[in-house]
């Protein structure tokens, strides 16, 4: 089983009207993304922002959940936050995952819009069951990664379809789904 | 096809002892759930609480994004917001679909806690794709729904696993992978 990896980048992402912007970090994204990776079994989720003081508050964040008054609260919040790393940009997280994997990963993109040459759940959760490659699965927030970072990546998925042609999910519901779809019980 | 509603319900919740309590609406749940059930074709979303001023900061937010500025600014959150509907119990939600259906909605309530005579995913999809009864799926906040709402609910769905024995979500997350399970595309 290929040990996988998710990360939630804050740039280069578009915002509504196209241009490329570094978003804020979303405090319940990294909760509920960090309760996801533990729940599917994933090695880390790293929160990837140019932004110094932007890593600096999470951490802060993040801390008060481990260690501080926090982690005797809520210890399940602690088991979830362990996974969390904090890195500065997508290269950056590429190299931290080869250092913790010791091999390279293959980096998928993930994205709301369609386009040639995607990836389906079915292939991709039969890639990540049988071969032993990491994978690093990258999630945008805004408006999505840009062009550019679908294009420095391995594969691109394909987009969650429902009942519709409406597909406007939150990050945080995008990443519940996806790592169903990858990890989960064979419900079906 | 069944026609499907979601409630999450703030009252009657378990905290972290056990004790019975009212929860804070989160502002994120209902942006996140009313997309969902967007994507996923539900006929409406109720948010649940006793609590009138509660009801009103809820409506007052939603107005904002259906008819205020923020209709121009973010049309899809519009689109997704037009589905939520304010309620005060459980009951009264259960009136407001059975009018709303033309029929008595099934009531399924979800937990994150293992028990007897859990409905399997895969039995409700089927059920769902195939009859045309409403049904009503209920989502807890806090610590989740109390034994007397699983009480009387018709049918109670079984947990959500991964890959382990952890499986605390946010309810967010939880509603992703339940209406995924339930009604998304079926992929694998």
């Amino acid at each position: 089983m290929a040990p996988l990896y998710i990360a939630l980048l804050h740039h280069p992402i578009y915002d509504k009207n196209g241009a490329v912007v570094t978003t804020a970090v979303t405090n319940l994204d990294v909760h509920d993304i960090a309760r996801l990776a533990k729940v599917y079994g994933l090695r880390a989720f790293y929160v990837v922002t140019p932004v110094v003081t932007m890593r600096r508050l999470v951490a802060r964040i993040i801390d008060h959940w481990k260690t501080g008054t926090g982690a005797d609260y809520n210890p399940t919040r602690k088991e979830a936050l362990e996974l969390v790393r904090l890195t500065e940009t997508l290269e950056t997280t590429i190299c931290e995952v080869e250092r913790d994997a010791g091999a390279m990963p293959r980096v998928v993109a993930t994205s709301a819009r369609p386009g040639e040459g995607r990836i389906s759940f079915a292939d991709l959760r039969s890639c990540l069951a049988t071969e032993s490659v990491p994978c690093l699965i990258l999630l945008g927030t805004g408006w999505g990664l840009t062009e550019e970072s679908l294009a420095k990546a391995d594969l691109v998925l394909e987009p969650i379809r429902g009942r519709g042609s409406y597909n406007h999910l939150s990050v945080r519901a995008a990443a519940a789904v996806i790592l169903d779809r990858l990890r989960g019980d064979r419900y079906i």
